[in-house]
């Protein structure tokens, strides 16, 4: 059995260093909005190919007061290849004008953001609903159409739409 | 000033016949559901390459419960050319799968319910709220993001996102 | 053993009917030329989508003195819905601007050319060399840049490259 | 007037690292060949969308005795974001293949070959001929399709067709 009521909290982010923000950002400060978080990895193809891109659609087509659309640079190889100083101008280039922030090194490879929400690669896209539930994890690519969809049912609803009530069900990528 | 009780009814549906559904099919009957209608001529590239697949993924994404997607061949030009016959070859080789209705035959070259949703062009993108109201008229490429995000705020609210109110402000393709 | 002097010379076509060309064309009056030919049917999406798209580049990048590009309508199914009525509003829709001509019907669905050049569906490219000889039949897609390499190698040079000098080894659509 | 044998000779390449490749190489010793090099910057998002790509695309579909493929990584912005660090992580992500150099640092923010070769940013593809002479220098996206005609054109024949004569005429990005 799984009701709404028993959906798991989104885990606060754990972030070193934001950029395209004059202000650190917490979740709890996001609470009444729905966060779609983007975790990547400058260096995916897949990331730079569908994930980003739509990340960036998303922060275009939804209100700024219904959903935050946040980037979440979740570094698990390559570790001095992907530094903020490579990031910096990797944002600049592709135009990503959303808040992105740097995952916190972990005791491990494994940054501590990435570690807590139990990501398995990147790109993965995050969506936490008002309440600061979290309602979906989509590992690799989804279609615009249907992250929309998601997006929006907790956008205009209290009740969730039965698609996205179970994040566990909704992980699988399409 | 423009507000929602002023929005038009959608006007019924010219069909003289119809593919993929056993018996007609009218917006009538359809009250309590969005309907999203997808204007083409099988010869236009557009409405091919973009507003076909576009439409068949609405069909796939949403709740047949919630969302009806119908398709309407509003043939406008080279009408010898796109006949039923061809129309059903051309259903079958694209696999599409919601009812598609051919556009009854007008007075002139423009087709019955194309002249009265004064639709400018193929692919056009016409949807309508649960209560059978026309709310918005897509000419051209409207990206899948948008969409869905018009067609989830409908389903999920009894009152529409902003962007959705008003028909004619939303009536330019992007 | 196959020696480029075994190689088969490329049969006549058999056309009813040809648009965008004031004359028949032969593949004998072409002789001297490199002839490239897409087979194709209207109602074919990976024609509509990859094949006709790249036949309209090949005529566009490579010089006319050169090259020849033909376009072959090969219908082989629904034959009621591709007559010459519905494929004229296609090549005029879809602006395609070479000389294609109307496979001719055989005493069974395949029309007569396919049957000769022994086709196995659409998109088929055809590549026929300056002395008339049958050089490259692709089935299915085929990458832009290995089709132009080997028309150019038959364009530049007497002796084909070794890709090219077997049909059937190259046969296999990539 | 312009003659082939006016052509410029393409000068040496200034290059201070290279992947791929267990030795440094030369234009002089690949002279026999003809030489595509892909000018890119890690960074540059035509270049990783469409450059990169189709450089791979050549390195792929031309014969190794024939066309030498290679990189060229022409940094002139963001130099601490694309050192050759990040560089070795992103050929390994992207799966290249073929040998690439790092353009040596010249006296200001532009590289040294880049200067030699008054490239006017990335991507840009430069072709050489067999005899070692400078004979294309797109800048910008240019198609598969006419790419691989030019570089066959001068796999194939002694004498160039007319379209690759001329290095300034066909330096317009298409």
């Amino acid at each position: 059995m799984n009701s709404i009521d028993q959906l798991p909290m989104a885990p606060e982010l754990s972030v070193s260093q934001w950029f395209n923000t004059d202000a650190p950002i917490t979740l709890a400060e996001l609470r009444g909005k729905v966060v779609v978080i983007e975790a990547f990895q400058m260096l995916c193809p897949g990331c730079v190919s569908h994930g980003l891109p739509q990340a960036q659609q998303i922060h275009a087509t939804f209100p700024k007061e219904d959903v935050a659309m946040l980037g979440l640079h979740t570094v698990f190889e390559h570790h001095d290849a992907m530094t903020p100083v490579s990031l910096k101008a990797f944002i600049h280039e592709y135009g990503l004008s959303f808040p992105i922030g740097v995952d916190e090194a972990g005791g491990n490879a494994i940054p501590k953001t990435m570690q807590t929400y139990a990501l398995r690669g990147t790109p993965s896209l995050i969506i936490i609903d008002r309440l600061g539930r979290l309602r979906a994890s989509h590992f690799g690519p989804a279609s615009d159409m249907k992250v929309a969809y998601q997006i929006a049912a907790l956008v205009h609803s209290g009740a969730a739409s039965k698609e996205v009530q179970n994040p566990v069900a909704s992980a699988t990528p399409c």
